[in-house]
């Protein structure tokens, strides 16, 4: 099972499916991240780097990719099809997750419109949403009762964004905890990622497995 | 000002709109609840009774009439809308707060869709949301930070519910502190509460108003 | 693994999730129809019930149940969601399958809007479509290459509604094959049968499990 | 009471939500006009430039800020998500009016794209219409009997465009009192502009209060 | 060519698809009316039998099918999907006109499903709009420049709803009159009426008649 | 009658709107291609110039326009609406046939959005669907028993483009028969072209033709 998590500014990804990916790794998939800019509207693209590679590593990721573009920079949408096509193609993922294309952020919006057109041939394509989502009616779910500490604990990987949420006083961590509640309430369990779906292929092969993988020790 | 705020069963309203209700009422407004069903199917109909008044009394409400049906019981309707316009007629609220019509519980979708009935001729209706609502998308919000704890402890009034929200180990106050967080996210504050207008009319008339404005002449 | 299937008429569910329930069953696991009414507009009651009791077979279902209701005579929707819940408190089903509620047959729509009700704490459920349903955009996926001809066999099992399409000179399994082309079109497969997520959780323990179970002889 | 109006060409403003402005300056609001292009498809850009003058003089706007694009010919949306902001950052309006994403006309689309990324933290967006909006249903109304001769006045100023509708033998005025009518009747009153919400916050404090009521004691 | 236009009250018909029909009579074809209730919440139902008679007259329909239920008191969706289907069998229309199911009404909402379902086999059926209609977003038009004074005429052969409409001041044919020129910007004529397809079959035989039937004396 | 098919790729034409194309010619109307790119993604351009032409003159088409662009490589917007605007003002067609603005490849969906401001002043705009359309739910169907043949034809004269499907062992013309049998099912015929209507306008004048124009016939 190999994963490819597409965001369009270091830290959607963890956001946006950080337990998905954490729970995904634990029975034993790779994943990789595809970063598209250097988020260098929010910080330092050098620290941005770092950080986002450390929640990288928390979470368990195999590789992160880096688009090469700066933050409210992109080319165009051909442009940003080549750049996922070429990490697709290397990586040949079963599953693809990215940012949703309903947002107020236009890099957001850009880079989801631009995968949609680079995962037409992809089975298995997932929106996560962000903090600046809209009209986000999530019907997939992923419980990350689990993950959600490893999940905050990536987020505040990015130390130069923790206290960025434009909401006063309120870290991201905050943010992504009362989300995760939020999504959990709706999907009926404690804790939850919610997910949109492109184009989804319902996993029959499953559950139970005769022995469940040993769980991954936390670093 | 004057506010009917309309639930299918006890406690809906302080979930959805609670903290709104009692902002209004903190400047001056009067609140009147309709409860629509005596929520046998989740406790003691008396005990419910019971708790309502006292959630009611903890938001400030003027008054609680109650619709009279047993829980999952409703009428046609044609029943629902004469009651609910019956408690319209006497209150003639400026403003009207009523569960969303898309939700996974039946009792919810029929008051929801008698009230877009009874209140066709109102000209403020918002749809509220609670734990089952579905496809909810807010687009008004009201800034809730000061009124969040009155809003917890009115729903702790609900005393026989509080765990039965079918969320392992989860209150319901946690749910709705989540869920004020979440919407507050969307709307850029601490902690809001969301609602989707049927039909909603901007109050131009404005904040504290020490003195109006000179009305400017014609020309 | 447990499934419920819910379809309002005799061979609705054959239509809708048919391939799907072949695959699942093919992999181990236990699947139970439940058919809310006896199809009596479409022919003799007692002729369809033994028709359905055939189809069941070719997919390999556990058991029928039925839910005793008269075609498009549906009681109450609480009447409904009752009998549904019966169903459900005795089968505990991981996944459910039922009629999608954005149809031009009202029964269709009831028995849906029931079963968003009744399954309101089920984690999985998933609306399939049939030839009346309206506005049906699938995004979740199964790919049935494989399953199709059990599918088709089954549908034929309903002998006295093969032909009964209205669409002159096509019978029902025509149909359902431009369906499975048309679906899988859309999800980049030979065949497929499309799914509205209510709710789904991806089922992450998964593939590739290391014996596939021996394929189940086709009678 | 601030409010910044943002139009794609001169005469949006005023067809969309010039009644709304003249309520609300009528109220003692402060407007101000920010027109993207130039208007030049549709006339001398300089004699739009003076009639647009002219219309915000009629609606009683402070000033009006122009965008410096010439018509059909808008730059990239990072463009005109740094030109909208530039404005915004000096007025800090508590609300914002804009042109509908919805619309056949490209401009539009693209400068309400653009407003959605530029107002990612305002707490008042409403897009308004035009002629060309489509799928346009509005949810927030603003009753504007009082207000609808100084709006018809405001549009006559364009006087190079006042026939320039597309539709034979019919002004832009009888096109703007039709669309007046046609929301007041589906808000109750006799004569309103519709909005639709980005994203908006109901002012609570309310209708001319002669002396705030005094705060209640929490409990 | 035969036409069924049904509608909940007395007057709805007139208000969502007269212009539409007086020009396919025009044209020569045959239109019927199925008015399913008494209307006798707005006046009394012998009055409005009348009243309904003349306009239906003016309009220059064959015939009035009265679906003999008392206003808001109609019964279950499958008597009323009996009831259509009576009349349907009877006339074997080719083209099907109703009422919007999303309206504030009930009676309007209850009628057009029934109806979604007894025309389920037929091929062209289209949704006209009313003051109470919510959401209504067509897309389907057709002009009625020299049919909107037979219309409005019809409109006003309801003498006793004629100033009913609940906007202040404000007669029905005024509403009509406002509907169709917003509708008419819409699709870019001087007055239309617009329409929502659940189903429609492009007519490709046609224009330009060789020779077009002799247009009717007005009365 | 005139008609204008736009296509952003060799081929999506006759896919998209083949059947009614011929239908249309048949009854005498005159149908010009506009074709926005040369296709080179998909093979070489001037043999997908020679195989378009062959293609279009299956379908009976008085004319292929170029508009000129690399496949993939699309310019801004506003080019891409001059370039049909041209074609549009030498044609003055009644009916526009496009590809829908939701689809996974951006083409589809930059031609689609031009070609909706470009039309912005057309009567009769209908978006047609293809193998990569997303979301599409046509309520504007026509029946294409008789030419399905032709339509298949002409897609086969695609020679190069006929096996890339990238649907395993699925020719194109697999692919377009499945999607005439799920649109006729829908439309309750045999086989059908479904179109979603940005605008159009019933043919009112029409059927029956007191003489039928002789039938073209067939190569």
């Amino acid at each position: 099972m190999k994963i490819v998590a597409i965001g369009a500014h270091p830290d959607d990804i963890e956001f946006g499916c950080g337990g998905t990916l954490v729970k995904y790794i634990d029975k034993g998939a790779q994943v990789e991240f595809l970063v598209m800019t250097d988020g260098s509207r929010g910080g330092d693209a050098r620290v941005r780097r770092r950080e986002q590679a450390r929640a990288a590593g928390v979470i368990g990721a195999a590789r992160v990719h880096w688009g090469g573009y700066r933050d409210t920079l992109l080319p165009s949408v051909r442009h940003l099809i080549d750049r996922i096509e070429s990490v697709l193609r290397k990586t040949h993922p079963d599953f693809i997750f990215v940012n949703d294309p309903d947002d107020t952020h236009q890099d957001h919006r850009q880079v989801a419109r631009a995968a949609v057109s680079a995962t037409r041939h992809s089975r298995n394509v997932l929106f996560y949403e962000g903090p600046t989502t809209v009209n986000f009616t999530p019907t997939v779910f992923i419980e990350i009762g689990d993950e959600i500490e490893r999940k905050i604990e990536a987020l505040q990987m990015h130390t130069s964004q923790v206290m960025k949420t434009r909401i006063e006083a309120t870290p991201i961590s905050e943010i992504a905890t009362a989300a995760a509640h939020f999504r959990g309430v709706q999907s009926r369990v404690r804790l939850a990622e919610g997910f949109v779906p492109l184009r989804l292929f319902i996993n029959i092969a499953g559950p139970p497995l005769i022995a469940p993988p040993p769980r991954r020790t936390r670093r």
